[in-house]
């Protein structure tokens, strides 16, 4: 191994944030400032544009017990940002800039957390500064909700977004049962490519109370067979709970969602507007006759920290942790991704992968991971997902109130 | 003190749902299976239906395990209804049937829980039994998220919705502002005359991280100051996060969610649909071009048994436990209701009102703990409110999913 780079970090967040995206900023924090190699440990405010702007927090100067309550903190304590730089080849100002800003703080390590786009740009600006010959590691961190990052078995964030789900599902389901009368609802589920979240519904369906069917948008989905699909339920028990993907769309490919307009007319002829539970509603109004309810999950299943999993919690910050040492110890253009080495009891190790081959793939839930009805997962699919939402968080509470990390923000100038 | 009734006892459950309705259900079933004068515990399936259909769940056939899981619970065990007697003296059909019922099973004890339709069911059922001479002693618990039961300090199932309305409003304020750009988010909450619920969501601003504007129903909302507060603090933060009951209405009683079809047109003309969050989004998107997310937390807020106060699920078992002994003492024709003896450290005990008294009246929010402007709560909102959101709920997981209780209901014959 080479003499380790000496200087400082930056560390940025970027895309939707989750309920454990600041655990993984805790563990990049935590091992950073510990480690002899790293002079100054610098937060980039909303991601890559902070760098562009020189918007730096200097995390050495928070108080570390504000920083031990980031892991139970949800959204991204430094702002997020959805900025894509261009290609080097193509538009080389961003680079020319963020190599200004390294230079100028002597940047060493640069740690970027986020999904598919983010390890795109963590991509790009290792390649910049390795053509441009600044001594620079790079290493991506992983997170996303969608749990679409491909290389890695999960992605930090969607297991704590699945046990919500799970639970409100289940929660929902009690409630949207309580009269002894027809009873339909649909809950909207975050996931426009992907149905990993969706998918997570079923786990309170295994549970006992969840949803009848559940529509991801790796099938196509056909409105006849959901039809007959509402309807054969409805008669068998006069009610039906639904979860679907935001994203789920015909043979075509155009959205449910967008279906208002069409199929989805209200009693006086006027265009549904609102999200895809609402359109789902509306078409379903048109043949059955019942009370109903359209829910979305709307911020609340990627923000409920106070439902989050341990085990996720515990994973974000490990790959934060990951990110850090494998940067000091010499190692870049790297993500850090999770291994699943066994499922039960389950147990799990970080692992380093390229960053061009997670950028820009999405992982899609596999097609024998659906069942052949397309209306709900497998087995599989739950076995997979299972251990994943295991741990009761274990957030601070004040006043019955969480207690949410509080930084000073202080700007480097 | 006459000597106690001994007979049956039947509870029933009764309009909308809470996250701790069930605990009264514990309280009510412990209790009255312990008690010598009681011979058999029914729960009726869906209130006083379950009544008048003679579907009676025989509680002493249930698992004491089961039972135990009831306060953690959410959404009615036994089923709900929504159904409001005619007064006997002008239709006494239901009565005679009540009455036949409860000859059939040697019912001596009625207790009934539900807010103030329930009381007031309760109240002339108690009123006929006299009226004929049938000896039963009949009691109200009171439950209803939206705290508008007249009599109580405040009512179970408040406190839990309260709780999870708090700390969603403080999690969804953190996730909406995560980026550099405009944005407005709108919390619709329920309570359609009254703002208990609403006001909730201060307890989240109170502590850092919540809604910058809250309109109650207590107020004729006047949508050119709403415009006006909203520009104000957009050109202040860039963000605004607005929290409205459901039921906020204009001077003319006119409810701002059926505003659609004036100031809501989508871009296309069209009627926006849904419900207030949404109209009040079209209504700022004609004023502000930025982001925005309109967010109804639907049934989740009075079914988040996940998010319970463990004060409100304690009260709400000691208002099914006074009940039962309030009746076996020969007192009838009365609710349980809550004393607040002292606020800090917060002190209670249950006491006896007249269901007459309870019955059909609407409790709203003083409007001297609504501020002057008309778009927030006052201290002393957050005083009376802040003590009833303690404790955390003791919840059972099983595999990282709450484990509900599951009756066997056993019907009598």
């Amino acid at each position: 191994m080479a003499t380790p780079l000496t200087g400082a970090c930056i560390f940025g967040q970027s895309g939707g944030p989750t309920s454990v995206i600041n655990a993984s900023a805790c563990g990049v924090f935590e091992t950073a400032l510990k480690s002899p190699y790293i002079t100054t440990v610098y937060g980039a405010a909303h991601g890559i544009k902070g760098v562009l702007n020189d918007q730096l927090y200097i995390i050495d100067e928070e108080d570390p017990q504000e920083l031990a309550l980031l892991p139970y903190t949800p959204s991204s304590a430094l702002g997020s940002v959805r900025y894509k730089l261009k290609d080097p080849e193509v538009d080389d100002t961003d680079y020319k800039r963020i190599l200004e800003i390294f230079k100028k703080y002597n940047v060493r390590y640069f740690f970027y957390n986020g999904g598919n786009d983010s390890m795109d740009t963590c991509s790009k600006v290792s390649r910049y500064m390795k053509s441009v010959g600044y001594e620079c590691n790079v290493i991506g961190v992983p997170k996303t909700v969608d749990n679409d990052l491909y290389g890695t078995d999960h992605c930090p964030g969607f297991a704590s977004a699945a046990k919500y789900i799970a639970t409100t599902c289940m929660e929902v389901s009690l409630d949207a049962k309580v009269y002894d009368t027809g009873m339909i609802c649909i809950i909207e589920i975050m996931g426009r490519n992907a149905g990993w979240l969706a998918g997570a519904a079923a786990l309170a369906s295994a549970s006992g109370e969840g949803p009848d069917l559940i529509y991801l948008p790796e099938v196509d989905f056909d409105i006849d067979k959901f039809y007959a699909d509402v309807e054969r339920i409805y008669k068998e028990k006069g009610k039906v709970i639904i979860a679907a993907s935001e994203g789920i769309h015909d043979k075509d490919g155009k959205f449910i969602s967008e279906y208002a307009g069409e199929a989805a007319k209200d009693a006086f002829g006027h265009t549904q507007m609102g999200g895809l539970a609402q359109v789902l509603e509306s078409m379903l109004k048109t043949r059955i006759d019942c009370k109903s309810r359209a829910i979305e999950l709307s911020l609340m299943q990627r923000c409920g920290a106070h439902c989050g999993s341990q085990t996720d919690i515990d994973e974000a910050y490990a790959v934060g942790k990951a990110a850090v040492e494998a940067a000091t110890s010499g190692e870049t253009g790297l993500m850090v991704a999770i291994k699943r080495v066994s499922n039960d009891p389950y147990t799990w190790e970080t692992e380093l992968l390229p960053l061009d081959k997670c950028a820009n793939y999405e992982k899609k839930v596999p097609m024998e991971w659906i069942n052949a009805d397309g209306n709900g997962v497998t087995q599989e699919f739950i076995d997979y997902a299972l251990p994943l939402i295991q741990g009761e968080t274990k957030m601070q509470k004040v006043n019955g109130l969480p207690r949410f990390a509080k930084l000073k923000k202080v700007l480097a100038k």
